[in-house]
């Protein structure tokens, strides 16, 4: 089994706010994060899949077509957006990373699988070069 | 002469809209990036100085004390922020990355040249890693 | 389970010297590296912490206390400091790559795991950009 | 147990042709790789391994001995060559990301497991920044 | 006036060989890069443009259509290619990373010219992270 | 003309001390980089020469002997060293990032201009990510 990893970039804005909060509350957890007008980001997606290679491709899967169907699953969707206004999973979850890893989860996972010859096995978000979050799935294991 | 050179990081959102534009021209002209609800980036300043060293300290000037004017000057006004909605310079100008560069040059002259020990001569700005812009203030060579 | 990772940066001296042996020995084994007068690097961290995001704030941990305690911690302790004649743990231990990993994870699995919310998952030291030590506690996987 | 990494780099050129196929189904298949006259990277290795801290040294493995090997096992037989023409493994495979995962795993297992202090963990090959596969060895954990 | 740079890679084959001479020749002065076999890098552009800011739009130019003009003039024609075999400009001239800075410039000149609102200023050429050529011109300063 | 710049590191030891002050004032001055037990850095290099392209060879020089100059008249001297202590021309004079580019500088221009085909145009010294000092010898433009 090879991991196969391709990596996607996005900019987008977002804000830390929980509508159950008042303004103080949100400020005083979220600090400058709370800032309604919001704020942004480049986003580093790590897309890995799992699979054996393919004896006559050499592949596991193709990337012109992960490539691809990142694009039309999360870049197509998140890229040049304001994720909480914009992007149905965050209408009601906060866009942390932790959160967005989830989602791009949840994007991918079906159309990686139907595929047939690989298995998502991790995405992994870098907010900044400084802090990144990964999910490996509900069934996935913790490290 | 030595050139002495610090970055520094800031998250921000923006949008590209000239409001004497139509819906239409706006999106023509300015593509995804005319989104208003805006997106954002991880801006990476390079700020460098000219002077000669110090015989005593070994400095052209103190790295603490150019760290500690640039966050006062730009990173407390742009960081976490929306830069049309919340920065003052771009009220009335839009803030690409060529703009910022300008806008930053204009914000950090007065503080070093009063320092009396260097001159500001560069100020670079990346967007992202494959994007940046740079100026090097009325007076400077264009390379 | 979520994987939430933070990077953090010091710069320090260490040499590798071994006192049972000879200075010879020592230069036969640690080579450069043996040198009493100390050399350094910019040490980068990577911190990962595990656990649940918690559903009202979108956390697994907040990366701002994360950010304090690396600091309270690991930073104020080592940054600028030479690790052999200043840090208590490399007092009778080589301050080795793999050594700094695991006592990186020894003075951050106690204030992590008191927090209550996410359990230390991977202490990652890079000494340059070409080799990183790894360690993931007594109990945790060798891979 | 720690993990220990080091990476090392190679240029070299490729190109990705089944000659099963016909130059169409080769194109289609491979699109721009599949050009005869080659094309190449800077190739990145991230060469892993485990074992316990030798308590004398501080040491998993020598470092300079790990680097030794990779550059007399890998990079003396990759660098500067065109690796299907010249590298023996590559005449009936592919080498394509994956494959050379696999490959430098196989030229380096047993000269890491004959030293005796540690087990190839872990082979990670960056074929550019955005694209890298990994390989764990047959029983290795798919993740 | 303000530098505006944009980012670009390609993925190539090359060799050092000078016909006028003998294998033995080759060897001795271009060492492992004159192998008949070639070999390759991830070569990264930065192309800097320079003008004044248009007060309308707050561009220099417009990135997108100077990502199309790189595209277009320098990508299409350098990627997945074996520069000597297979770009004109090499068939006679060696690709060392001097020589492809001057034929992407060459390459740019009249049409970042002909465009009207800036001069190209700069290119620079990275064949690895360790090496770089840049050229800004017949009539351009040395440094 | 045409610059062409190559990369080099070296990991040193360091400290801010002037002898003519109290140990109070160095304190105050340098802050932590006053520990006499002194803190290091992974320094990177930037040497840059300029000159025509050798229409034979396609070089503005060759880069292994300049690796081999650089290696020689710089790294064999400060890597793995203590800058104040084992450095000559540091023992009156800080090792500060100006001054490691001045000394940089002064070690390289006879032997790259000696070699008659180039001029040392550059250099180029980070200390870290953040900070880097630049140096273009008595005659060079201050940008």
């Amino acid at each position: 089994m090879i991991l196969l990893t391709r990596r996607a970039t996005f900019s987008a804005s977002h804000y830390y706010w929980n509508p159950a909060w008042s303004a103080e509350q949100n400020e005083a957890v979220f600090g400058r994060c709370s800032n309604r007008n919001g704020h942004g980001h480049n986003y580093t997606l790590e897309i890995t899949v799992t699979g054996a290679v393919d004896r006559v491709t050499g592949f596991v899967v193709d990337l012109k077509w992960l490539k691809d169907v990142i694009e039309r699953e999360v870049i197509s969707v998140y890229d040049h957006r304001h994720l909480n206004l914009e992007v149905p999973e965050f209408a009601h979850s906060i866009p942390t990373t932790e959160n967005i890893a989830v989602a791009v989860w949840n994007r991918l996972e079906a159309p990686v699988t139907a595929a047939g010859s690989a298995m998502l096995n991790r995405v992994r978000v870098y907010e900044t070069d400084d802090i990144f979050a990964e999910y490996r799935g509900e069934h996935g294991e913790a490290a």
